[in-house]
């Protein structure tokens, strides 16, 4: 999760929301990512979805069987749907989203549609440190304007 | 629909699962793009994400505000929270997806999660072709193992 959070940091020096995602796969990191919405002005680019394609670009399958990704906020659907698509086997998170609505990231990890089922795990000794770097990033932000 | 079912055509011809989605702006055909997961090995590229993709690029904008999708099955979780994280303003799908959970489609879209919501519609006289380009897919795949 420190891998994680110093995605973060570089997503907030680039003036991103400051999310990072790290996919480690036998007890080896093998993709990281942090959130390029802005800068890319891409939708898809959220922290999660940049790690998955690296990893599966690193392992040449859309399968990452036995990996666990660690996110320093809850994933929205989109990222939970694709952490359930690439068959990931974990996901750990540090800070909860507290803008989600009716839980809808564990009922997509925990969805049996793709006879596969992805553990969910929020690790709390991370939660302050990772919801500090968002309170801060949007203080900021509301003080610019 | 029709340019979305093309799509799904060209999968079909690469061995994959045929589905196909289009985005529209303005009565403009903005982008196109079908499943690539098998070719790519990439758990990401349906055929929703590689329109949503196109589109922000085409348009420099991660917002596809005022924008359509024509997609020729009902999306997964992540394809439907790419199309609400993407702004995009109605879905239009084709075949309803009989193994999806929960509702969790219609669940995602209309979340007021982001302060946005897309409008869901089923394009109930495509439903046939939309279906039945998948079913003789996986009839076509059973009958080769």
């Amino acid at each position: 999760m420190e891998a994680a959070l110093e995605e973060a940091k570089k997503a907030k020096k680039k003036g991103e929301v400051p999310i990072g995602a790290v996919i480690v796969k036998d007890g080896k990191m093998i993709a990281k990512g942090h959130n390029q919405r802005e800068k890319k002005q891409n939708a898809l680019l959220h922290a999660e979805i940049v790690a998955i394609n690296k990893a599966c670009k690193k392992l040449h399958s859309w399968r990452l069987d036995d990996a666990e990704i660690y996110v320093t906020l809850e994933p929205c659907p989109m990222c939970a749907g694709a952490i359930a698509n690439a068959r990931l086997s974990k996901m750990i998170y540090g800070a909860k989203d507290k803008t989600s609505q009716d839980e809808l990231c564990g009922k997509i990890l925990s969805s049996i549609r793709l006879n596969h089922k992805c553990e969910m795990v929020q690790a709390e000794e991370f939660e302050n440190e990772c919801s500090q770097i968002l309170t801060d990033f949007f203080k900021a932000k509301r003080s610019q304007n």
